[in-house]
């Protein structure tokens, strides 16, 4: 099937992927990336075209274009944006596939939209997985710019018709992905104290890959995230040689403030956010001062840090 | 392929459909429920044969029997165990698959065993659901009590090796699936909140149905529990017939009191619980007195509760 | 003491008390009230000086002048400042006590400094008890500006030397008062909780009133807050006609956003605010979720809303 | 006045001030130590008796004796009641002040009144500083037992007439007491992220013991916790050498469990203990996890732990 052409710029862990699906399942790709090497590699790989530059990029693409940025939220994408703007037709889309703050990208839209250039953002979920089992988009633009995009939304989702969605206006994509993963910050620290205290219940000397992999089916619990639970637990149930710290990035933040913002009591998926911080040391003055109180009114002894 | 025999105690809503399965499967049930009807019943359906008595039901089983209790935890299954014990022969084995507190079940498994019949303790998930799907089943007891049980599970189970697991000793089958529930709380509180918070975005106005529809494939937070989320609002995504009470069964508690006992945080699985009980009104003194001190404070006027 | 004239915008139930203190205590008050009515009643009452215009407030004022906002934040503060400023001359001082955002007042600032005159943002605690027991005064701006407003927070405050603060530059006063107020939410909690689980020991049928006046001496948790606690306590301790809903003016939030905003976890002060919210209702969505997502998994029974 | 005899029974921290306390206001103490070096030294301090064994220290006491036991909960408490009980006699009372579970205490009461002892359960606040201001007393007995105690609680506590109460029977000292320490907790908690918020507003550059001072007076967050946090404040906000590590004893524990048990939301003192244990490295296993989680489904990095 004759998909038409798109324009990648981006190639990074999840740009290349996509890349590679929807050139492999029927669609033309135009390939950036910063450093070239990678957009060579990747159409010796797959034959998509390499482009050497944004210019070249719209070049090879027939009006109206559709260019899908797939980089760092913030300043690569904003730089990436002011770059290829000049270059464009009016009519021509641009689709911010990044993991961008949804005001951030209705900020951006009006920029673009004032060029005459289309805006669509969309939230991309899927990860390392998403080039064999198809990515989770979550779509927001004006209908028929959408509309231009939707032949390759049905290649890079699961299905043709499922797991994409034209969710609303410019910024309900990034929005909706935002709200994505807050839940799966609420849901794996669920998933976390589970096997916690499951690990914490030594009198029973359960073998957690496989009480995971038991829950894999039929359970209530199963769910993606159980699965790759099984697999990292199947490695290893121990984990002495990992560090207690779990980072975060932007969007269990966004989350926890749009809930506020919108006075929606959301203490379960704050509360993950938080547990993330405290692994970081992010509540040690609290801590410490803590200590200090009890010394204060006890006389308990506080522990003096290492030097 | 011949199963053998099992006796099954308690028809309700989970037994019901166990027995039909086990039967529909392979293995001979012999049924027996306090309403004589229900269980023939389900003869006339199925095929199982009814029993009027317990004593006819042991009676039925060849040694040594296999007999699955499914009746609510507590007073209903302690009682038929009272009842059926003296029944039983030396290596008989009794199955309890009630959502029983694990510390309950070691207790009663002494007892059973004291007239030396074997007893294992089961967690049964998969809800209205499991006769169809298959249950997880997680399993405590003596590896040769298992053993015997284990063509039954086979059969219960998704799959003959998936979905079951002889977790370790008596009492870990009941641990195990607390320790699930728990986690469901969670992920359900997880989920519930995220809707939450993009039902509260209108200026998106956006199809909840559609969103949970989508995240079903490719996304990371896809699950079972999102699959019943998207079923329940493609029906009615308002709610407003709803009554925003939220019960909750003794497992959360337990899950909550255990991971206390251990000294495992496990913040976000006992909020999950303590956001069911304000649900349910369980903090309205602490509530009151919150709207008393300020109306102390800062002079704030306090709602008075409608006669 | 000539301590000097100050002049006092708003006498609701904060600034009017401020107005008697300050007058009480040697200092001389020019008040003006947009009705008219409170400034002459408070003028017969204290002696102050009432004012019927902001024109004649001034007017009554020595340059360099002070002008005391007491008004509630956002529109009425900001319509205040509109019409007053022009009125003021260079080296004048406009002290805003109201409730108000520090970011909300650091952009104030600047707009009221582009007239010369000089901007201090004053948090106030102490609600209906400071007319007699003094208020807790926490203040922003330059040190030269906080100098002239100095002797009116000696009066104002508990004691000339304690109670009050010169935290910092503009905005740091109603920072800090904010954070106050976040404090307040998690410890108003942490006593409810407490009363709650003692309320609900019922076989121990302890007279909440009598434990929460013994705790007042000796005890580590003797507070302000506890001291009122008990004065609520020993009128009611069934609170029977009180609406179960606590109300939240602004700063909770601020303090939680804050909190996000800097990456600091402060879980306590945050659910303190969700458990508001809660009692308000806002959880409503999500719990009606919930229900229905065990109806779908379990075939629980869901409460239907009442007609 | 004479006010009578009493036993002390350790002299640790607690039990050695409240002795002070006591002979300096009038009782007479008679006072045991395992190490009866301490007993010796205290006697030359104060002019207390020092008992060389139990046996002394009952002979020395008037019927009906009241022997205080202030030893750590459980196996020190337990010892010395099996050794003292058999020495008492009918009518005698002994004193409980240790910081007990209170069912511990109710199980204890019915052991030592099967000898015809009375037993009183008394939960003492105050810490260190209980010498100079008196100590907060929650006392559980029968009438008769805790009359017989009251001339030294009046000295015990900060008045004679405040800072005790008889909260009812047996457990009910112990209970009040617990719950006491779990509010203490919460507002500690409060307090801490209140203080971490302002220090990790770095751009005010705030002097958070000025502030800490400032509070005491005439703010609603005035509190003993808050005097104490002032006072370390000012001896060093920098907390570099102090490890962020917050100890717990047995009671916010017990607080957490009691509210679980009756079904009574008390989410911020479950999660000031969840934050402390936290600290403790206690979440370490969710965390490690929850990284290899991370790794899985996005390849983010982990950690590796240090060798």
């Amino acid at each position: 099937m004759a998909v038409g052409k798109i324009g990648m710029v981006g190639l990074g862990r999840m740009g290349g992927n996509m890349a590679r699906r929807l050139q492999r399942d029927g669609a033309e790709v135009v390939a950036y990336n910063r450093h070239i090497e990678k957009a060579q590699e990747l159409a010796q790989e797959t034959g998509i075209q390499a482009a050497g530059t944004l210019q070249e990029l719209v070049e090879k693409l027939p009006a109206p274009r559709v260019v899908w940025l797939m980089l760092p939220a913030g300043a690569p994408t904003a730089e990436h944006i002011h770059e290829i703007l000049p270059l464009l037709a009016t009519g021509d889309i641009l689709v911010n596939g990044a993991n961008a703050f949804y005001g951030e990208s209705m900020t951006q839209a009006k920029e673009v939209e004032a060029h005459g250039v289309e805006y669509v953002d969309a939230g991309v979920s899927g990860g390392v997985w998403g080039l064999q089992e198809g990515y989770a988009l979550m779509v927001g633009g004006k209908p028929e710019a959408v509309a231009k995009v939707e032949p390759f939304l049905k290649i890079l989702a699961p299905g043709p018709d499922k797991g994409w969605l034209h969710c609303g206006p410019v910024g309900s994509g990034h929005f909706v992905k935002m709200v994505h993963n807050g839940i799966e910050y609420g849901m794996m620290q669920a998933l976390a104290e589970g096997f916690a205290i499951l690990q914490g219940k030594t009198e029973f000397d359960l073998d957690l890959a496989a009480v995971a992999e038991m829950w894999r089916y039929g359970s209530v619990v199963r769910s993606w995230l159980l699965d790759l639970t099984a697999a990292t637990l199947h490695k290893d149930q121990v984990l002495a040689d990992i560090a207690p710290i779990v980072a975060d990035s932007g969007e269990g933040l966004w989350t926890a403030q749009a809930a506020l913002q919108q006075k929606v009591p959301a203490p379960v998926i704050t509360l993950a956010l938080q547990m993330r911080w405290a692994s970081q040391g992010k509540d040690d003055y609290a801590a410490k001062l803590l200590a200090m109180m009890r010394n204060q009114f006890g006389g308990h002894a506080v522990v003096q840090e290492a030097k």
